[in-house]
């Protein structure tokens, strides 16, 4: 045990670059449909959007998992997709389907976003991480999130989810000038946004990458790489000391460049990526998060604790958060959550 | 130029460790609904199934793109469905749906399957692979090919193409010994399928393990890596001297791994492979191929002439073929086929 005396909070202390033991642990999605006090609560709004949007509901969306589970950290609840829609574009949430937006396709399209009044008109997010942070057991950290440029603006130049997204790596590729002008106002955006959750109470925050596995390395380098690496230095220049977390899912073989020259605090491992591989090749004291299959905890039994027990000691004296590689799926009994959080604890 | 004397076959001689100026070039999905002239032979089969089961379609479809284009290697037009389908799974084609099966969840499911037999119901996908070997141009190498155990398996099990497999992620964890029985049959089949293709006229053989990098490390090594090298053990026992392709996408971090442990001739790089990095990773004479981003094809020009110049470069000096990282998509134009052959070839 060597946890910092400085914080009573061991997400952070991990995140300051300190092995805690047992780690601390959160897990991705963790809050939504596989709960059934959040079926109960998503009821309460006519959709998905307005359901983010109205901090009474999204508050308690948050809290949810912590009061079931006492996970060490929370996670905001919301969606990455919050941007386009405050940048004025259209944006649908279909049930069964995910979601669906007007896609853009041209200068025109692109001139039509309004950059200017977007984190104005995300204020119920921030006032929604202001009452979460009031709520919060003082031991639990709070986490803020956005989605990262690429993955954002490939949603809204594809215009739905893809396997490969293949409208807007070609669009990209076809047309770098304007798809540069949605990456740039994304990641304008994104600072805002990132920094606002922090001014109202975010401790850390996340960037989702969800996507970055679909690009070559030439792309990945150009619009997931270059936005991280703006980001992260704007976030430090205004809340020195805040941690930054990347999670470019899919990085492959990418994933130390990603790590090391990015300069976010931490990096998540995604189900795929080779524990032992990535311990040689990240930097011996920066701070991992996940890599559980979430497929192990839907299983249960000997997957979930032989995968539990891969992880922990494969990070073993390094500065490390037990996360999954992936979000919970929504098939999770919420039993086996509460035994994973058993596990790692050395229950 | 050091290309062999001993073959007049360019993409053979880098298969037996050479490396050629310019490289033998051909493409994963060469033959398919982008080229016209295939669209039109299509309509002469009622669906997929039958079309890659009748001989005098299946030759056409393999040769299409061979005169079109002057490619350096033919693959056999055919499906990685079909070992199910000759196993006795039931396998339909839907159009605009993918593949649909109906799926294997049970130890009595498994029982019903019928390797007996299995090769001979298949007996028109040799006839096909002899009457291609009967027309191709002296220069031009035949591939043959399977769909490697896990990938199969997958769509046995889940019963349909999906994002990440999660049905049949979750079978093979919770119930390993029964997803090893289906493994252990479809392994059998595919070493007798890809012999049978070999004694038909097949001059190189590949294993498409498309969906393996859904696969957290311990499944990857345990359900591609040894089934993988047990085929590969069988071939060379066999057929000593016939190249075995084996193409993981989405290994990451665990190619280099794949291609030392299973043995495989060559290792077919994805479009997310970072090259400088893989070519480090990878022992040094080791045949590659592949990695061109599909979607700079689809848009051609500079995003093409970028990509094939910076393989080009990368892979100079160690054993090479070209190809995509990916399949040829649907909306690829043919003119950007033929650029890329050209440029490809230096023109």
């Amino acid at each position: 045990m060597n946890a910092s005396s400085r914080t009573a909070k061991p997400f952070l202390t991990v995140l300051e670059g300190q092995s805690v033991n047992p780690p601390p642990i959160w897990l991705m999605r963790q809050a939504g449909r596989y709960l059934p006090e959040y079926k109960a609560l998503r009821t309460q709004a006519a959709n998905f959007l307005d359901f983010c949007f109205r901090p009474e509901l999204a508050i308690e969306a948050t809290l949810q998992p912590i009061r079931r589970f006492g996970l060490d950290a929370a996670i905001l609840f919301s969606d990455i997709l919050t941007i386009p829609w405050a940048l004025g574009q259209k944006v649908e949430f279909l049930e069964g389907e995910g979601p669906v937006l007007e896609p853009l396709r041209s200068a025109d399209d692109i001139a039509r976003l309004r950059p200017d009044g977007a984190i104005e008109r995300l204020a119920p997010v921030y006032r929604t991480v202001t009452g979460v942070a009031a709520a919060l057991p003082k031991e639990t950290a709070l986490i803020g999130f956005a989605g990262a440029p690429w993955t954002v603006a490939a949603y809204m130049v594809e215009g739905h989810g893809s396997r490969d997204f293949l409208i807007a790596k070609g669009f990209g590729m076809a047309q770098p000038d304007l798809f540069d002008r949605i990456l740039d106002i994304v990641t304008a955006a994104t600072i805002e946004h990132l920094s606002a959750q922090i001014v109202a109470g975010a401790e850390a925050v996340q960037l989702f990458d969800s996507w970055a596995g679909v690009l070559a390395e030439r792309e990945f380098r150009r619009w997931v790489v270059a936005p991280t690496k703006r980001i992260a230095a704007a976030l430090r220049d205004k809340h020195p000391g805040v941690p930054l977390i990347g999670f470019p899912r899919g990085a492959g073989g990418l994933l130390a460049d990603y790590a090391v020259e990015t300069g976010v605090s931490c990096v998540g491992l995604d189900t795929q990526v080779p524990l032992a591989w990535a311990m040689k090749a990240l930097p011996p004291r920066l701070p991992v998060q996940g890599n559980l299959d979430p497929v192990a905890l839907v299983t249960g039994g000997q997957a979930l604790s032989e995968g539990i027990r891969t992880i922990l000691d494969q990070t073993r004296g390094r500065p490390a958060i037990f996360n999954l590689g992936h979000g919970v799926p929504m098939t999770t009994p919420p039993a086996h959550v509460a035994e994973l959080v058993r596990l790692v604890r050395g229950g």
